[in-house]
């Protein structure tokens, strides 16, 4: 079933109080102007971003080389994505000025072609193009563009996006399947997704039309992707990566096997389904369930961290997942969130809404600490700190979150994520309205040709409980679908207090069609139980364990709260759960308590003859994942325990 | 209690039908013929050695460039050396006219000076010295020492001495504390053991003085070792390591860690027990026993295996010894067994005869194939080959033998120790004689001035019988010292055919004391159940596992036996073990058959609520951990399995 399901805009979307409006207020208060001034320099005891300060190098304001990554444009671009959401959110006149300053300053670094780019502007823009597999050039370009439209969206304001389609007007002059135009495309999908949404933005067909271009060359050979040299000066590789780190292994719709670097892979396959929603090419619609099946039944952490090794952040073979080892980027966790949303509005599987809801309290979500000032680039499942600060082949995993990173992808991604959270809340169709995640939240739409508003009230992950009332001038007609979690074993239903069973369960979600009226109140109760979860034995990991978790949240077990030597814990599996309702850097949490053992050997040489084990019986404690390391540094963690 | 136990001739033991003799059997038909080939560039299939064309080159009897590692010299060296011991097993006069014109070629590639190196002879030995970090003349020179007093031993042929003397010579003019010489050392240890070696052959005490020069100075400040410049084009380097890497970190009375690079720490705390062996400094004595105590108790897989992971082959922290990632170099396994033994020479403790035994059955052994033409580099305790084949931080892991290396130093040093084996067999002392390793052997030897004449016949490891029978003119009072193996809970002791229980047992040796008589017949039945082991806890890897032994051999699982999927295996701590004898490439084995269950999860989307297992009972098949990878190539297989 591909059903044409429509997102909302993100401005329509009130978060009400809750789990994410706190997060929103929190972007709004403390990780906007966090970042800002990092990106400015002004943080101390981080790396130093220079990334606004090569902008006023690039519009010749100061002297000077630009420094950072090739791509440091991009963290100014997705900051002012996020910027921008959080003015959705919460007007702000200083924050407008600074980004129409910051704005002023890109336009003065365009060059009169409409070329942005404040590394290439220090190198001559001669030699824009030269590097696509690594210069991150069209990447960058397209965070600009995504920025410029959702600035636009926020502010009415479109000095930004002007400059941005002057840009991408540039490109299409100079990329596609025309004599004398570059065939190639970059080594980092980005651009596509960019040119598609200025495409809706502007209802500017080329846009869309070169986005496909892209799409389509990528992994044929009659392009010039890899003809075009590396500047080995300007950005040197470290690894010589194959084809399939840049996704450039295989043409689109031959792909089967999701592969390559993971922010890379889910950026093109959500470009993919951008282009599938247009063109609804079915060979598109294979290879995209081809490889979401490949991810989900075969490449992916339980916390929805992707990429299994550090060597070119990336998927490497089915089932393998190592617990200390992983790269589970947080940007990777975001792209899924992407590809993922896009999935759902073609197909009504709740598959999809479930991976963005593992994402948004799990493995994207623990990329950003409590207080909002500290990020995880690298999100293990488990951790030793002493092993992993001394290991090399562990060298990417560290136990704390940092304040910002020499690669500072992520703290501006997980920002964007956080400010347009409620665009992954609702969508709508011709039979009615679907709810996607459970998020406090009101919206106004049109059903029908009749407004409707809809407003759902939870404590959500904490809580089981989803009230959702509508309100409408006159009673109609429509379905309204609520996403059954797929974690979720047992629910009801009550409207209006009565329990109500007159619904289908299409695909995951629960479809109740009936006439509404004014005030309606439908009462959806998600069991939350404790439960223990066990892995495919494929996975060499996780044999004989057991992860926790808890309605959408993931637990993990931390050094702090069960102290050393996590590895002896064991699990008892006839144990109930105890929940104990906390906080945490005024943030809530929900802790459970269990029981367990812990197997404690000690040898003096090591190795010993088995002995069945005194068991110490003894409580143990997880705590969300996401939440790990908010409470104490470096201490053990670890998803994954023993039970018997 | 330190006891002066003195080391045999080697060339007085004779190895009976056994174990060990089928190995030196193989060493005279195979291997050395093997590695002379391979060294000349005559195998096919595997990377070009250059080993013996380089001494062509530097003897200038071919025109061209040395090529291979720096140190490929070591390579002839140690072939020489293992050579020599066939020679002592069997004697070969053509083998002993191919290395005589070896030798020719090294002292025609001699310098006036003495200086012998094919590398830096093609460089210019104006630039000798110049990179004691990584240059390894100091350490091919070492190898190239003790192969030369070997090949005296062997055939009483003094020219390769004599050459490697006036290398000594040169060696000793130029290093020491006098003013004008260099104050250094070599990066990495070896030069030490040679000249202690060369020192006691030739009772030239200069050589010792400069050995104990070199230890004494290591780690301290006052030295020029990091002063002298890396030769970055000769041998570039690819990581900056630590001081520790080279046991540079501090001075070696002060150690108390084994850290480092695996083989190098081997080598210099090998050295550092022949330096006590002759000052009985106690300071020495404490550090070499800290040292012994930080490895045994928390630095060693349970085959034998050191060195915790690859970048810098080295150790890394207490505990940290994951089986699937572990450097575990078959030449640190040798190395240890060179420590190991002058260890139990210095001090009468089993624990250093059992280190001996548990490489020489399992971790050492492990770098060879059944057929003498394969080798590991790096020993895994646990392998999946699809993995492994893609998964960078695994790089260093192979699933199967291989028959040669770039760099190739474990091949011929696991040569030399087949060849030299006898050696660890006996020692004698004022008080009697003392039977460290349980190989069918004869010995004859003075004791107390009488000629005895021990014959042991065994099957170990295979069997638990050991048969000691003693020949001597009259009647003579001493002690018979047997090792009981670390393995070994229950033995019993017939002399003559009647359980004796007069004996004492200190630090592990079985200690009877008693006129012994022409004829007299010891037996000692070591009992050899299989048995499972555990692990200390505080290895986060081993926690709720087992590894399987018998006697002193570790075995393990092979897909080949047990199918697809090892980590699904479970072994019932009830089992009883079954023995199935048989034959892997004309060679014994024992199997071990016992109950176990595969746990078999198959989930859809990898991850559902935990239920208990249905378990399949099965019978598992375990075989020895050397053996393994022996009947076919790339298979999984895992030392350490669950249990329940």
């Amino acid at each position: 079933m591909n059903v044409s399901n429509k997102e909302l805009n993100l401005q329509k979307i009130k978060l009400l109080d809750g789990f994410w409006k706190m997060r929103n207020q929190l972007l709004c208060d403390v990780i906007i102007p966090y970042q800002w001034d990092t990106l400015n320099n002004r943080t101390e005891g981080v790396p130093l971003s220079h990334a606004v300060e090569n902008f006023r190098i690039a519009a010749k304001e100061l002297e000077g080389e630009p420094e950072g990554t090739i791509f440091q444009d991009s963290d100014v671009a997705k900051w002012i994505e996020a910027a921008s959401y959080s003015l959705m959110f919460q007007s702000n006149e200083k924050l407008e000025n600074i980004i129409d300053e910051l704005v002023r300053l890109i336009k003065k670094s365009q060059h009169a072609n409409g070329y942005v780019n404040t590394f290439f502007t220090a190198k001559g823009i001669d030699l824009r193009w030269s590097d696509l597999e690594m210069g991150h050039e069209l990447y960058c370009a397209g965070h600009l563009i995504e920025a410029s439209v959702a600035y636009y969206q926020a502010t009415g304001k479109h000095t930004f996006m002007d400059v941005m389609m002057l840009y991408a007007n540039l490109i299409v002059e100079e990329f596609g399947p025309e004599e004398g135009k570059l065939h190639a495309y970059d080594g980092h999908p980005e651009i596509e997704l960019a040119l598609y949404r200025l495409s809706d933005a502007t209802n500017n067909q080329r846009y869309k039309d070169l986005a496909d271009y892209f799409m389509n060359i990528r992994g044929s050979l009659d392009h010039d992707f890899d003809k075009t040299t590396a500047i080995e000066e300007m950005n040197p590789r470290v690894n010589n990566y194959e084809a399939d780190y840049f996704l450039s292994h295989t043409p689109i719709r031959e792909m089967t096997e999701v592969t390559g670097h993971a922010v890379r892979a889910m950026y093109l396959y959500a470009g993919m389904a951008d282009q599938y929603r247009r063109t609804k090419e079915p060979s598109l619609w294979k290879a995209l369930t081809s490889l979401w099946d490949s991810l989900e039944h075969k490449r992916i952490y339980i916390t929805g961290g992707i990429g299994s090794q550090s060597h070119g952040e990336r998927f490497t073979v089915d089932y393998d997942l190592p617990p200390n080892r992983g790269y589970n980027e947080t940007c990777a966790s975001i792209g899924l969130v992407f590809w993922a949303w896009r999935m759902s509005l073609l197909d009504l599987d709740s598959r999809y809404a479930d991976m963005i809801e593992k994402e948004i309290f799990n493995g994207a979500l623990s990329g950003i600490s409590l207080d909002g000032k500290a990020y995880f680039y690298v999100n293990p499942l488990e951790i030793n700190p002493k092993v992993a600060a001394f290991r090399q082949d562990m060298n990417h995993v560290l136990p704390h979150r940092a304040g910002w990173f020499d690669c500072a992808c992520c703290p501006t991604n997980i920002a964007r994520l956080i400010g347009s959270i409620g665009k992954y809340v609702y969508s709508s169709s011709d039979s009615g309205v679907c709810v996607h995640q459970y998020i406090s939240s009101e919206v106004e739409m049109p059903i029908q040709g009749e407004s409707v508003v809809l407003r759902m009230t939870t404590e959500y992950p904490w809580n089981e409980d989803v009230q959702i009332s509508l309100h409408l001038k006159d009673d109609a007609r429509f379905i309204l679908s609520l996403r059954k979690p797929g974690w979720c074993d047992a629910y009801s239903l009550q409207i209006n207090g009565s329990v109500n069973d007159s619904y289908s369960l299409e695909k995951g979600y629960i479809l109740i069609d009936r006439i509404w009226t004014d005030k309606d109140v439908v009462l959806l109760k998600l069991e939350m139980r404790g439960r223990f979860i066990q892995s495919d034995s494929r996975v060499q990991d996780y044999c004989g364990k057991v992860a926790l978790m808890r309605g959408p949240l993931v637990y993990c077990l931390e050094e702090i709260d069960n102290g050393q030597h996590l590895q002896e814990l064991v699990v008892d599996s006839k144990s109930d759960f105890m929940l104990d309702e906390t906080m945490v850097q005024s943030m809530k949490s929900v802790h459970m308590l269990f029981d367990g053992y812990r197997e404690t050997i000690r040898t003096s040489r090591l190795y010993e003859p088995f002995k069945e084990q005194e068991k110490e019986k003894i409580q143990l404690r997880a705590i969300p994942y996401f939440q790990w390391g908010n409470r104490a540094k470096d201490q053990e963690m670890r998803v994954w325990v023993r039970i018997i």
